[in-house]
């Protein structure tokens, strides 16, 4: 259990209706909003979660199996852990991503931006502020700490997961700025160019990640933004990316969710009921990179932005879209027979050859084709606007965790992006690799601090 | 009530937890995928409700009070009516906006598009899909009539609500090609310049529009892309808008949300409970405009896309940001006192001058500064990821239905972008003006089909 008197799951701050009271519960740092408002405040939370009628929970907080076991809701999911909240939570419904460029030139400003960073994200996923809302009386007027736009609002399942990127440890020039070099780990590698890839530099890479998972975009977006404010003169956006539609399941207890070519995607993910499986293929353990102990009980978080030549899909035959995918499209079976989690049967003939055909989809991402490698996606549906063409600007943000992508996303992508027919409606057009720390587990830790600490 | 007995109002529809029963009820048009899969499916739409734990409502029917007393959520709301629905209707949380280039050279064409469109919302509206999910059995394989991402989720409060922009009239070039030029509505103007605009024209006009508003983003996107799709051939998107967390209650049921800025936004909106307010400002009534009788029960949209400078207001202190709104950021109070909800007092002096600055938004936006005008917003939140300097680009999506963009709009834009302390902090960088055809009442009715038919 936790030993934080702040922590919701101490006891102290979650309501009867699963939001935690907006009252500051820092009590060193009081606010002009704390002492005249936190009353009605709390009143206006509990009166917006009652309005949607969904009941609380209890936070159960065990670090051995944290965040997976907190059904995703309203309520809070756990900052700290011996992992890292957003990984295999059940995935929220809601996303904004944010890659960073550090400015900082000092380690110990980095540190700082990092200990500032995890103090935010402890307040935010529990409902707070990102700081004490009001300004603290003082000679001089002062920007809030907080920017508002989440006032009110109950903690909506807000997991904020964190990496770092080559260029943290090595920037582009090669230099190695903050003396971290050394611990560069061997999996964190510049990703290869894959066939058919046509990235934009300016939604790739990137020195910092923040994954912001919640069910509720404008608790997602307000917190990416109280970071990026918080981060001023030392970090800045690189690239953001907005997500809904979680698209692959990472719990046996959620109903697969459709991607926007309107398939069921993620009936065989990884889930999080599946411990020994996590653990072999998400979670990096303490031996397998010497250089990189401290990257032990944390992961690399792939991502990658595929844009859907949706327009095309659309005018695709539904046989043909189900022929490429290996699925029915209804129900999501296999079209070896079944239903939704019947497994494949690769080998059995119709009249015409495999019933899943030779360059399906889920033939070639099949474990079996891969040397028994799995991931754990994470994904979300896109759609930003439309592009000049009346095309919608759609697609999947892919996000897959690995423990290590040299031998579980390399490969696999190498062949989809060569073999898979699916691709042929398919555009990447942004790419990073981030290594992705362990959670923070004391009071006093920080986000990195294996690393930097 | 409504005769149409497909309407989930009938009864036939809805089944308990407020989904619809996803059997196809078209039953003209039997489909592969219903007959194989409607039992399954069903269940599947039942599960995701129930795992939100959301309570059903009934669906009440009443063509002259319709949209407005169902409450948001994830059941269906009517699609038929008096008016159309999506305006008084209580705001839901996501949308997705598109507006259109009509293609169609024929005035055929474009009824033939309209009727086309009423038919494949009526059914989205319900929960099914835009046509018969499979391909009918047939000679030729075909595409789907539905690209199924939105197979199992919830009606989720969907509204589709379609305008005619200045263009379908007469075109830039002063072309009448419809033949519907005498028939332009005298307030559906070219919008003037306002201080500060800096329009992108990809992002601006139209011939077409469509708001999408769902609590769910994926019914929205989906319901967006569908019609896209369908509109092949004759008309495309010119550009498009996600949006989330409704900026302004348009129902006294509503906790007031607040926008980008933090502040509570919509506290004094037109709220559907005072229809006479709602006649009297939103409503086009018969003799208003004896051109355009056709636009009765109907109303105009003004949709603008304003980007926030986020950044900079991030930086303004708190007594600053609440001088510049003249409310209380917490509560959203007027700055003379009281909670929300109290009634502004324009005149009530502090020491050094009014309580509420001369130049505040709540005072320059009040209707006794505007000859008694009032707005019906119904605003979103963007964030369309960053822009290359590492900014959010983010803002509110303006929505205002009103009577007459001519007296309503016009005078009260031209004031705040000249006089508000908040334009400062804002950039106009869309705009585009509908007028929005009453609701379509007949089963075999159409959308415009006063003007058209």
């Amino acid at each position: 259990m936790s030993d934080d008197p702040r922590d919701p799951a101490a006891g102290g701050a979650v309501d009867s209706v699963g939001g935690t009271v907006h009252e500051p519960s820092d009590a060193a740092a009081p606010s002009r909003f704390s002492r005249r408002r936190a009353l009605g405040l709390a009143g206006a939370g509990v009166a917006a979660a009652g309005a949607v009628a969904v009941g609380g929970f209890a936070v159960a907080r065990d670090d051995d199996a944290p965040a997976e076991r907190v059904a995703a809701g309203h309520g809070a999911i756990p900052f700290r852990g011996r992992h890292q909240a957003g990984i295999v939570t059940p995935a929220q419904d809601r996303l904004h991503f944010a890659s960073f460029d550090v400015t900082a030139t000092s380690r110990d400003e980095l540190v700082d931006l990092l200990q500032r960073w995890t103090a935010a994200a402890a307040r935010m996923t529990r409902g707070e502020g990102a700081g004490p809302f009001g300004a603290v009386d003082g000679p001089y007027p002062a920007p809030p700490d907080d920017t508002g736009e989440a006032l009110g609002l109950p903690p909506s399942g807000l997991t904020l997961t964190f990496g770092f990127g080559p260029t943290l440890f090595t920037t582009a020039e090669g230099d190695d700025r903050f003396g971290l070099a050394g611990s560069r780990p061997a999996g964190l590698i510049d990703l290869p160019h894959f066939p058919g890839d046509n990235l934009d530099p300016l939604r790739s890479g990137g020195d910092l990640c923040v994954q912001a998972c919640a069910n509720d975009p404008q608790v997602a977006v307000h917190a990416i933004r109280n970071l990026a404010r918080i981060a001023f003169g030392s970090a800045s956006i690189r690239w953001s990316q907005l997500g809904f539609g979680r698209t692959s399941s990472t719990s046996t207890q959620q109903v697969t969710a459709r991607n926007l070519f309107g398939f069921k995607d993620g009936t065989a993910n990884l889930k999080a009921e599946d411990p020994d499986a996590v653990a072999r293929h998400v979670w990096v353990h303490r031996d397998d990179d010497p250089d990189a102990r401290w990257l032990a009980d944390g992961s690399f978080l792939v991502a990658r932005r595929i844009s859907m030549r949706i327009e095309t899909w659309d005018r695709t035959s539904l046989q043909e879209q189900e022929a490429i995918i290996g699925r029915d499209k209804g129900e999501g079976a296999p079209l070896s027979g079944g239903t939704e989690f019947t497994p494949l049967d690769l080998d059995v003939e119709g009249g015409t050859g495999p019933l899943i055909p030779m360059r399906a989809h889920v033939r070639l991402t099949h474990p079996s084709q891969n040397d028994g490698v799995e991931l754990l996606r994470r994904g979300y549906n896109f759609t930003d606007g439309s592009d000049g063409l009346g095309r919608l600007d759609a697609g999947l943000f892919f996000l897959a965790y690995v423990r290590d992508p040299v031998t579980q996303y390399v490969p696999m992508q190498n062949k989809i992006a060569r073999d898979d027919v699916l691709s042929e409606y398919l555009q990447h057009t942004g790419s990073a690799l981030y290594a992705v720390p362990p959670g923070v587990q004391d009071a006093g830790g920080f986000l990195g601090e294996t690393l930097l600490g």
